[in-house]
């Protein structure tokens, strides 16, 4: 089916492009859409250079650059045709998605999969507590008091109002802090790491960690510095050997109600921490998502409001107190730093919803917030002895973990030899879903624990929970339970 | 100052760190707490030694690591001394912040910035038009009928209605597609390419293209490569003739109305386009955006809705037709390739308000997207011959433009060799705020261009804008006019 019509090619005179190369890519785009196709045989290089007003010299280096790549063959006495394409296999997604770590957040948002088991895995407050009248009333507010503008764009950087509620309550001070609103805290600490790790930078992160913060910082390239965290907190005479040795980009910390561990950051270690940080100068990223969920309503302002801390940034939001739903969460910190995030805030969503930031403004200013922590406060602390006393009852001693001073988890242990992954599958079959300590660790080195949470259950759901626990567990204890021994192994 | 007490030092024995690394490190903390301070004259190794229990070589080591860090000094007869701490200079976040690219969404951004001018950078759709009663009806029944769920947190990948509601919408078939919800179509080409771009891989872009996607593929240290746009949308011959010559690992393109160019894909090209693209596999990254915003109501479907397209992903959202406050968006694309972009979403912001979702739902199912769509086209069309005729009267031919397809913004050409960044302080000056063409460019050329935008602004707005920057450009041309000379000639 040798067809040697000119084939419709336009030229662009005017254009940068070099004119064999815009005869070189119409034939490809024509071969691409299936005008041309294998077989086919090309005008003569004088003839096409007559119908498209051109030298032939300039389809001699057309023809040249399409055989150069493949596309037409040329031989003396036949002309030049185009080849036989090569067979376009299945499309695979495979070879184009780089391999980059695995998830460890995936873990606990595997909590969604199946909803007929209980699962343990998501730290969610409780939605049978939400005040639902009053958000409902917030919201319609919204509706008659802004109106449109709430639903259109805003500001990247946040609703100015929304900024002075939350310098107000947490006792930031606007000559040396600025805010960034985001959409909810995991989106401020992604938003942070982004802008300040490269790859191949050492930060140092607690273990246990929050996964989403460890998820944020591996797919940034961070090499991650592990340091432990006992009750009090982040160990700081650890840290102090860590920060003689070297040089990191960031430090991670969760100071209250640490997740996963429950550990509060001990005055000693809170003063040591900031001192050892800002001697290194090493920023430090504080996660103080949990920090107002204390049982005893005991609250420590975030790091970045205390003094002599312009090398610190905290990070919050309401997804803990009010429901993941309403993502607002905010990032504070010196002006500087809020702008080297804000560029980063503008291509990761452009803005969070200002609708979402009016109804946080709302939750703020009609004192919903404090009401409502008022409320779940001793509801946490009841569930969480709940689950205690039915783990204790159903598990024996063979569970070690201890009472939490405030959020919704409990930090089990089992013996150290054994796998909480291998134990977080038989706990499945038993149909509850916990997550395993691998998640929240750097290098697996929390391989014996593992995280159940509270805050959306029921009393019986966490008493059926934990007699399913205990039979799980005495399952994975049985002698002759099949252990993977190369796991174990290593 | 030299005291020579025991300093309070905590050692244990159980712990994986060496003894002296302990001793050392505890040390460090009570120098960075201000226990210990420059001068102090530390404990003789042999009294620790007896002191904490351990051996004088334990006390040795510890020494000898803190003297390698700096921290003491050892001399004979006078024992081992704190020295002189660095001075700590003002904390300086500069030297912590990576030097990256600048942010060309911001220039669209700086729109917020000043309420005094009349801004047209931002494409924002008309708020005084905004369906605001039905929205807020739409709203009360969420809180009425689905209550705390919609605030509680939802599936990483967005609410199973709301992947049916867009599937059917969009002709996506449930066999070979998946969708991800976002927050808003900016978060979709953020996660995207953190999924599939890695630092050095080349991407081909339009050139001019949409500001927020080259800052996002720039953060994710791609290098651009630019194919040029007329109005029947990319060059699908310089496309040829780019993917002829490497393989790039991804291709973005805004197929419909494109943002800025308002160029509209013509039949040929898209079959072109998708046939270069899977003969030479690699994966298109389609914004689709703006593609309903059509003045004559054509609407064709995204490319990732094409039979033979597993190597396409569109990306959308609701936010330009019924507000960005909404910031409601969507992937659709092959099961693999979305499985590979949800670890991403999961650590971008863990879920997208399930309030919202359920909002964007409601507006699908209760018709409320194609009845407003139906109201703003005609609106948008109108505006459009507003400001454009206004430009034409207050401009005249030194700037020229063709009338837009849809969308809500013209995009401007001053004379070649006149430079828009220029233009657009002038124009700043005299009140109005526009784009210049360098934020929609790979590397500058698009120099003389700008857009301005008129999806949320009065006729009465427009007209005076129109007349400012007829004042501008006569201010502007005048042949005193003080250049950049340097600019100019580069």
């Amino acid at each position: 089916m040798a067809h040697q019509r000119v084939p419709p090619i336009e030229l662009e005179r005017s254009a940068s492009e070099p004119l064999y190369a815009q005869v070189a890519g119409r034939i490809r785009e024509l071969v691409a859409a299936r005008v041309l196709a294998a077989g086919d045989r090309l005008p003569s290089e004088r003839d096409l250079a007559a119908a498209l007003g051109v030298s032939r010299s300039t389809i001699v280096a057309a023809y040249e650059d399409l055989a150069a790549s493949g596309l037409v063959e040329r031989h003396v006495g036949r002309g030049t045709t185009i080849v036989e394409a090569a067979v376009h296999g299945e499309w695979s997604w495979a070879s184009h998605i780089p391999s980059s770590s695995a998830s460890a957040l995936a873990q606990i948002l595997d909590g969604f999969k199946s909803r007929t088991r209980i699962g343990l895995e998501i730290a969610e407050p409780a939605t049978d507590l939400l005040p639902i009248d009053e958000l409902r009333e917030l919201t319609a507010s919204i509706f008659d008091e802004v109106g449109a503008e709430a639903l259109g764009y805003v500001p990247p950087e946040g609703l100015p109002a929304l900024h002075e509620a939350i310098a107000r309550r947490y006792g930031l001070d606007p000559g040396r802090h600025a805010v960034l609103v985001t959409s909810g805290a995991m989106q401020g600490l992604d938003l942070v790491v982004r802008a300040l790790v490269s790859p191949g930078d050492e930060v140092i992160v607690e273990t246990p960690s929050y996964p989403g913060a460890l998820d944020a910082l591996r797919r940034a390239g961070a090499r991650l510095i592990p340091v432990a965290v006992d009750r009090d907190g982040i160990r700081t005479d650890a840290l102090a050997g860590v920060l003689a040795r070297g040089r990191p980009k960031l430090l991670f910390v969760v100071t209250r109600h640490q997740n996963p561990s429950g550990a509060v950051l001990s005055p000693n270690r809170r003063e040591a921490l900031l001192a050892l940080t800002r001697q290194h100068a090493v920023p430090v990223l504080e996660d103080a998502m949990l920090a107002e969920l204390s049982y005893d309503g005991f609250v420590v302002p975030p790091l970045v409001a205390e003094s002599d801390t312009d090398h610190v940034i905290t990070v919050s939001s309401l997804s803990k107190v009010l429901g993941g739903g309403v993502r607002v969460g905010w990032i504070a910190g010196s002006p500087t730093l809020i702008d080297a995030v804000l560029p980063v805030k503008q291509h990761a969503d452009v803005n969070t919803s200002g609708l979402l930031q009016h109804l946080a403004l709302r939750c703020f200013e009609s004192g919903l917030v404090d009401r409502h922590l008022e409320r779940v406060r001793p509801w946490y602390q009841s569930r969480g002895g709940t689950l205690a006393a039915a783990i204790r009852r159903h598990c024996g001693v063979g569970v070690r973990f201890e009472a939490p001073r405030g959020g919704m988890s409990l930090w089990l242990a089992l013996d150290p030899h054994e796998s909480a992954d291998e134990f977080a599958r038989v706990a499945s079959m038993h149909g509850v879903g916990v997550v395993p300590g691998s998640a929240f660790s750097v290098s697996g080195e929390q391989g014996h624990r593992l995280r159940v949470s509270f805050g959306n259950r029921t009393d019986a759901e966490l008493e059926e929970a934990s007699r399913r626990l205990g039979k799980a567990l005495a399952e994975f204890r049985e002698p002759s339970f099949p252990r993977r021994v190369s796991r174990r192994a290593s």
